[in-house]
């Protein structure tokens, strides 16, 4: 099969065998698979990932002197099963996946793996009993943003939502945009949404944000803060006399940037008794004043992907149109433009998802 | 009156005027104070707390270049009021208190306040209706340790505990002790708890640790794993079968000693889907990896202080037995001698909370 292979920070069109199915797998034939924000860390900073992983005792096992097939945002067709396999969707059925494959070492990151290629290739291995179908008539290009939509989901879920929440979103690149998503389909109101790139904030608005901020020019946090204040203070929760200025609702952060530095701008910004979910994925190390967050009693929950039952939930959410994905695929690619796509998503004014075909000509 | 003056790292023992009680408040005599490992680290970086308050919005407005009068974890004797107050009891009366007050600028810190003395003075001004009084018979030297044992009682409060956590307390100084305390009083078990000092070990078992461990010796995170496994594994969850080793319980840590290094030791340790409370107050900066967080989904709750019915309930379970505070005074002093006791905290084998006594002799 014809894949994009990643090897030294390159990526390159190359012929590869085509994966076999083993017991309890199934061969699918990808259809078309997002470009995630990680996929261009991983391609400069690989070792980065794999040495955090190791020392965390994570699932991304990847050895980065060795090569490797990126893409685990997926849709693709059923070809085959592996031997003593229920054959649960019939070949051509169009199926996605959480991209986890069950071997020998234990799980196995489809995508991050050096010995099972993702979904930069036309052909992958998936774990059987993980298949779901797409939905009648879902295309495929919405099916494939599955899986970065269930990390909003997922974060949105580990966010331990109350009554009154007003929520800030800080970045939107394709994470933010689904936890955007999410929460929307939660009812929270307002989200508040920042990002430097006005083509994101025009996206984070259409993905359901009520109030947009370009920290270039203000502080997200202060227009949260203002956001925060109880539109009918006969509403607000009894308040004591001595805390300063209007009561305000309580608080959801969501940290969608993943470079070091943010996490200490949200203990600075967020009002006392705030949850701060960390969703971007940070691999270096970075700085906090803690005092900041003991001062305010500041919850901050971690989290990275999501659970099976989110996973299906999600997709029939972008099926039944709860979550409305069309305006976040704005490129296509086959196998050869990939290294090109790369590029261009470098710049969040161009691109918010670009999908690769592997069968494209 | 009497007081120990802190002034420009030092603590010298000067005649000052008695305060006058405004409105709303009482003037009460003290009995007995406790030395706070804040203290310690307030008379060597008064200016670093007071940046970190002011930048965090905080309620310790401490002008370093100015002299306070420290100490906030007391027992004292009701006086008189201050004018329109009710008098809710009578003078004589013992009692504790939150040790605030709440002036033009809004709530002030007693004993963290260049205008506000605190228990190292032989009087003080109390918010009147913040006083509880000392259940008959229970001792002074017992009931000035409600507050260091309240804010156990709330760092426990925060951690939302589940049936079968199983705790692990990093740092065994009385702010370590009060969080055994707390966590022995709601029957979690097992209590693994972790310090170099050999008496702060056997004061840990004493308040209610099952488990003591020196991090000369091992890590404190193996042991804390192996407490973690199901004693009856019939008794534990179902665990996916690609799960490395037995089950583990649900955990949650304790920061308690409030350095930098330690929160990322914590994200290290901890298991899959840990809650780390943070309760030592560390006022440095910190470095941390995010990702050891984000891989295992990890929970921080920062802490600071307890609400009102905390304090109140602690004051209760020390009275009626259930919070067994009489290991922990391991020295009293006058006033004469609050410098040298200073020193002597500085080494954890001698002492665990000395009182200061304003009126010994």
């Amino acid at each position: 099969m014809r894949a994009v292979v990643t090897r030294g920070q390159q990526l390159s069109v190359e012929e590869m065998p085509t994966p076999n199915p083993g017991p309890g797998e199934a061969l699918v034939k990808t259809l078309a698979c997002g470009i995630c924000g990680s996929d261009l860390h991983v391609l400069r900073h690989a070792g980065r990932m794999a040495d955090a992983s190791r020392r965390s005792g994570g699932a991304f096992r990847l050895d980065p002197a060795r090569e490797f097939v990126m893409g685990h945002e997926f849709c693709a067709e059923v070809v085959d099963y592996g031997p003593d396999t229920p054959r649960r969707f019939a070949p051509g059925t169009r199926v996605c996946a959480m991209p986890l494959l069950l071997t020998s070492r234990g799980l196995e990151a489809v995508g991050y793996s050096n010995d099972v290629p993702g979904g930069y290739g036309q052909y992958m291995r998936l774990l059987a009993p993980l298949l779901l179908e797409v939905p009648n008539g879902l295309a495929t290009e919405h099916a494939a943003l599955t899986e970065p939509m269930a990390v909003g989901l997922h974060a949105v879920a580990k966010a331990r939502l109350a009554a009154d929440d007003v929520a800030l979103v800080i970045g939107c690149g394709p994470v933010g945009l689904a936890v955007i998503a999410a929460l929307k389909l939660r009812g929270v109101a307002p989200i508040v949404a920042a990002d430097f790139s006005p083509r994101r904030r025009a996206l984070a608005l259409e993905m359901g944000a009520d109030v947009v901020v370009d920290p270039g020019e203000r502080s997200p946090y202060a227009s949260f803060q203002e956001a925060a204040v109880y539109a009918d203070p006969a509403t607000a929760p009894p308040q004591p006399p001595w805390m300063p200025g209007p009561p305000l609702r309580p608080q959801v952060l969501f940290e969608c940037v993943g470079v070091p530095g943010v996490i200490q701008q949200l203990l600075e910004g967020a009002a006392r008794d705030a949850r701060i979910v960390v969703v971007g994925v940070c691999l270096e190390r970075d700085a906090i004043e803690p005092f900041f967050g003991i001062d305010k009693e500041l919850n901050l929950q971690f989290v990275l992907g999501y659970t099976p039952e989110e996973f299906a939930a999600t997709l029939q959410h972008i099926a039944e149109g709860r979550i409305r994905v069309a305006p976040l695929v704005t490129g296509r690619t086959g196998l050869d433009g990939v290294a090109d796509a790369f590029a261009a998503l470098a710049s969040p004014e161009q691109h918010a998802k670009i999908l690769v075909e592997p069968w494209r000509g």
